[in-house]
């Protein structure tokens, strides 16, 4: 992977209030990784965070083309009603990095 | 980018003591670049971090084959080396994330 010139990385680490392994953290997933389908949003990852130096357990990281690819993905009502629906009760802890070059 | 079964990708976000867009932090930059060349580092990139979200203002990321890769780049004198002399004086913040599928 390297990131061209004008793209972004969107990247979140996050902790789930669900039990490791449940069913329920398994639907979580699930439900975020229809957000790939969102228009712009591409190099679309739902990833294990595996670093014993901190608690977050999973990661997204997804790529924009430019900053208004991002911005669409924001104001996307999938993406509006994923984060009032399933971010906001489901996730207890989480941390947005964004990266370009 | 995806990242493929098995593989590591280490990441990190950091804030330097320097002053932004001064010549201590175009060194440090340079210092840092010169870890792609440890045996076993991969897709080695240095990104600015441009969330309004959080104060940091730099990432490393890098992928490994494998935790043995890893553990290799972790013990390489050249790392040890840079984490004593330049990571550990320089940086005022930082957090690891490592990520694998």
């Amino acid at each position: 992977m390297t990131l061209a010139g004008g793209r972004l990385r969107h990247t979140v680490a996050f902790t789930l209030r669900h039990q490791a392994d449940s069913g329920e953290e398994r639907l979580f997933l699930e439900a975020a990784a229809r957000l790939a389908a969102i228009p712009g949003v591409e190099a679309f990852e739902i990833l294990r965070e595996v670093s014993p130096k901190n608690d977050y357990r999973f990661g997204i990281s997804m790529e924009f083309a430019d900053a208004a690819a991002y911005a669409g993905y924001n104001e996307h009502p999938d993406h509006i009603r994923f984060v009032a629906e399933r971010w906001v009760p489901e996730v207890s802890e989480f941390l947005e990095l964004d990266y370009a070059r």
